[in-house]
């Protein structure tokens, strides 16, 4: 094992999504990002179970802070805007964290088996956020729709922020989304 | 093989889902199906490619079921009404198939790896939705959220049909979630 460098985790996260872009997911081996990193395979392990884990590790970090975002809210707002506020949040921290979002997102779009996977996270996430409106005294079915409808609303921000075309941030189109939202469901 | 029996694939599919019920999906084997339909293994094979297709080969049929009836919707219907019309058209249709829908919902409740499935075949219909109603005049990102919100209404009617303490239909539920979808969007 070579000396400690600093920043491991993130220099291979870094590593590993250049090289998905470049050659792809399935054709990228653990050797080659711990090799881009300047770090070893055994370090890599250290941090990841596996590739994929690079893409989802952070989902329960990420579900936790949406969950106690929400919890937090003041009571004044309604169940719909609770979940938007927590997720305007979640929003601020992916733009935080530069090109690693939209990078994801590239990768995630060209392999079945990552799109199937992060809708999986996504309903795990709508799930957790229904909880969170429950405590909040929401009832169901109105807890279960909105925690749905707020995803929806996240999931469409977030796919236009990544398509990169908008020059608006991500918390921005999140707010637009639901007010789009308001007028679909205004009009019918 | 035996001389042809009526309603060969109707009979298969009860005998499936009442022994996916019974015994779990993972524990049920084809033998057991074609047995209890009294029926061969290898006349289950000419209508299903293995286990899992009882559960999900109407997917592609309700798809385009679901985008013929939005697709003909009257065009003073904005999306989210020729969305929601088109999936209580599915909702009857579901109803007419009896306990098939409830039965099916507790088997994939039960089972993770499929709960993964009934996710993607959601996405695709959300997917084929949004499509539809773009060819209606409608842009994005309001198509696609449009379908993501109208799936998340269908979704929530159906979980509550499927539990089974509701004594209204489906459609009536996917109409009363899009009106409480009203009610939450109006309030916050």
């Amino acid at each position: 094992m070579g000396r400690w460098k600093p920043d491991a985790r993130g220099r291979l996260e870094r590593a590993a999504l250049e090289l998905y872009v470049d050659r792809g997911f399935e054709q990228t081996t653990v050797a080659e990002i711990a090799g881009r990193a300047g770090l070893t395979e055994r370090t890599f392990f250290r941090y990841f179970a596996d590739k994929r884990e690079v893409l989802f590790g952070g989902a329960s970090q990420l579900e936790e802070f949406l969950v106690g975002r929400v919890a937090d809210a003041p009571d004044s707002l309604g169940p719909l805007d609770a979940a938007i506020e927590g997720l305007e949040a979640v929003g601020t921290l992916i733009e935080e964290r530069g090109t690693f979002g939209r990078q994801r997102q590239v990768v995630i779009a060209a392999n079945p088996e990552l799109q199937e996977r992060e809708l999986i996270k996504l309903a795990a996430l709508s799930a957790a956020l229904a909880g969170t409106l429950r405590r909040r005294g929401a009832e169901d079915p109105v807890a279960s729709l909105t925690a749905e409808v707020a995803i929806a609303v996240f999931k469409n921000a977030f796919e236009r922020w990544a398509g990169g075309s908008e020059r608006r941030d991500l918390p921005q189109l999140i707010r637009e989304s639901l007010e789009e939202l308001r007028v679909v469901t205004a009009d019918g």
